[in-house]
């Protein structure tokens, strides 16, 4: 299980109040092993990695890279099928800026892509958006029609950070492996948190997350990459590190996955994320699914059971994370109910375009309000939440009125 | 004054034996006041920046944006010329890839470029390098020759970290300005962490440095650009935070320098590169510079003195930072010195082609030692260097010579 007390940061209180943390889709809060891991690389070694054969160095050395394998095996990748970068939009980038595609080349994306998954492939080619339905279902007869245009890349969310849903990727990849040969790029941030992923079972050409939204520290983003595809990869960047020879003539890069990592990493980072990759897998099993299933049934539930809002997503609790995007009626601002939520309750959620602005235009006319937990949250919490936007809507829904 | 023991990786022992960390150039140990801002971060906060309106956020954002106003001011810069990035790598790819120059642009180089002040620029264009004399100093009328070519770009180093040698950027840039109208990047990483620099009076059009040199957080590297240039760059990467607006027919970039920041950021270690920033400033002072002094005298007597080796660099002491290259007789294989100075002395120093293969194999034909001292060193650990050189090429040096 996933021990509230392992958190350090669940304990701030704010003006007397203990916080609710839930902007979970943003980022998670870490564990005390993660931030330990951290300190104890600054306090006791500090040194530089791969280019040094003293002690110290080839001692980071072993860190960094012994994390990159608990990274890969995570995701069922070998380690040098694992890039190190700052983030999962960095990871679409390079594969979107380095697979070299034509201007014209088509691309088969989604209407609830996060801007990250939208707009590397704009720039890159010709990019067509599968619909969406009321609820952020994909419309799968939209996505074969598509596909007939033989896409060069499909682009898949594995679970939208605005409706929470969990698109049937797996069957989508299918789709694609049967109707072309397009590169498949899945954005798992969203999902990788909450659920395993074995990227080989999947059949994914690209795959890419983000540490920070599964316990790790801030900037470390990784692209799972299968080795052909990756290796056929233009680098974003060139400089130290990532060369194995250089003389007034050229150079030669060094092999995958480091000719994609010039100069100096996040090393502390990288060895942080590997203390979350292995907090994740010493707390994973049924009692924590059961859990994420409760706090997903209490977000679910709660916004069904209430007039003066709607729920952003489907109204099954089945195939989603436990995420509810809501819209407010009478086009409440939804920047001030969360700032009122969070400096009245204590309540930490999210409002706005949520940086998927095509699809919260679409389904909640631009404004919203995301509440996403995460294992440590308790179903309590988000009863409160739910208590203190009843509390603030009685309240603020007929001053909206009568400001009109 | 910088104190020793405010570093607690110098009190790091190996084998019962406390070390001297002598790879300052490759990175600098951090202050525990640097990591004691990241664990507070991760302890108190942990949330995400910029786009919550909840109380968390906003203080997350404050706090990232107070450390980005406290770096940009270290150099004399305004907040918004000061991209937050990974290392002086990405910076310099950023600004080589993001003019947007023609293939065939004429740029001009220096020899002694570190590969990121000179792959990027291979890649974006016709580089050529101002040739440097036997000690590392540019060839002054070389540079003058190349500039009559009018190049798009001059990208210069301050700091040689290789040999050390600290280039009259001043008067390099007055050069520049009054040949052509060239846009001039500075590689700064080696140069700032020992001494200050306004990038105002500098009159530079780019500067990058990696905070982790500089005893900051690894994971973070700036890029200054003045606004103007600055704005007109492409950016390296597009994606989530770096838009205003998107829909379905295109997108509005924000403002610098968040148009080139997607994703989430490594704001753990932006704000533990404040804490660097004021570390270094309240350390600032006559007395550092006379300790640096002192480090520098040590380093160069010492390489002078000894037959058995050369210095890979200047003789003199002036316009140098404390740190030294030495190339071995006999092509003693400098991996195994490095290692055995670090295995049997506790003295951990560098060795290879330092990531400036071109000038390394024409000054010591491939192979060097470097030893790079920080404030916290002390000239009795330089000493100790030397003292551990001599016995181990008394050891090592007729063996070698007895094998061939």
């Amino acid at each position: 299980m996933i021990r509230r007390d392992d958190f350090p940061a669940l304990h701030r209180e704010i003006d007397g109040q203990v916080i609710s943390y839930l902007d979970n889709a943003a980022t998670t809060l870490k564990p005390q092993s993660v931030i330990q891991a951290i300190t104890e690389y600054y306090e006791t070694n500090g040194a530089n990695i791969h280019r040094g054969k003293h002690r110290l160095s080839e001692e980071a050395s072993d860190a960094y890279e012994a994390s990159r394998v608990t990274i890969a095996r995570h995701i069922g990748a070998a380690a040098n099928e694992l890039v190190l970068l700052r983030n999962t939009s960095e990871a679409l980038n390079l594969v979107a800026s380095g697979l070299g595609l034509d201007p014209d080349a088509y691309i088969v994306g989604c209407m609830d892509a996060h801007h990250s998954q939208l707009l590397p492939w704009r720039r890159a080619g010709r990019l067509d958006l599968t619909r969406v339905d009321a609820h952020g279902r994909l419309d799968r007869d939209h996505f074969r029609a598509l596909l007939r245009g033989r896409p060069k890349v499909v682009a898949l969310t594995y679970c939208s950070n605005v409706t929470g849903v969990v698109h049937p990727v797996e069957e989508l990849i299918a789709e694609v492996r049967s109707a072309c040969d397009a590169t498949i790029v899945v954005d798992a941030a969203q999902y990788l948190p909450h659920q395993r992923v074995n990227v080989r079972e999947l059949d994914v050409d690209f795959l890419a997350f983000s540490m920070h939204k599964m316990l790790g520290p801030t900037g470390v983003g990784c692209l799972y990459g299968r080795s052909g595809p990756l290796a056929a990869l233009r680098p974003l960047a060139v400089g130290g590190g990532m060369v194995d020879w250089v003389d007034l003539d050229g150079s030669v890069d060094r092999r995958i996955p480091f000719k994609f990592e010039t100069g100096t990493p996040a090393i502390a980072s990288v060895i942080g994320s590997a203390a979350a990759i292995r907090y994740l897998e010493a707390a994973d099993g049924p009692a924590r699914h059961q859990h994420d299933r409760e706090l997903r049934a209490a977000l679910v539930g709660g916004a069904l059971a209430r007039p003066g809002l709607s729920l952003i997503g489907p109204p099954e609790e089945s195939d989603r994370i436990a995420l509810v995007t809501l819209r407010l009626d009478q086009n409440l601002p939804t920047g001030e109910v969360a700032r009122m939520l969070s400096d009245s309750y204590g309540l930490m959620v999210r409002s706005g375009h949520l940086c998927a602005q095509p699809l919260v235009t679409e389904l909640a006319g631009g404004e919203s309000l995301r509440v996403s937990a995460y294992s440590y949250n308790e179903v309590a919490e988000i009863e409160r939440f739910y208590q203190a936007l009843d509390e603030l809507l009685a309240w603020i829904g007929p001053v909206a009125a009568g400001a009109r």
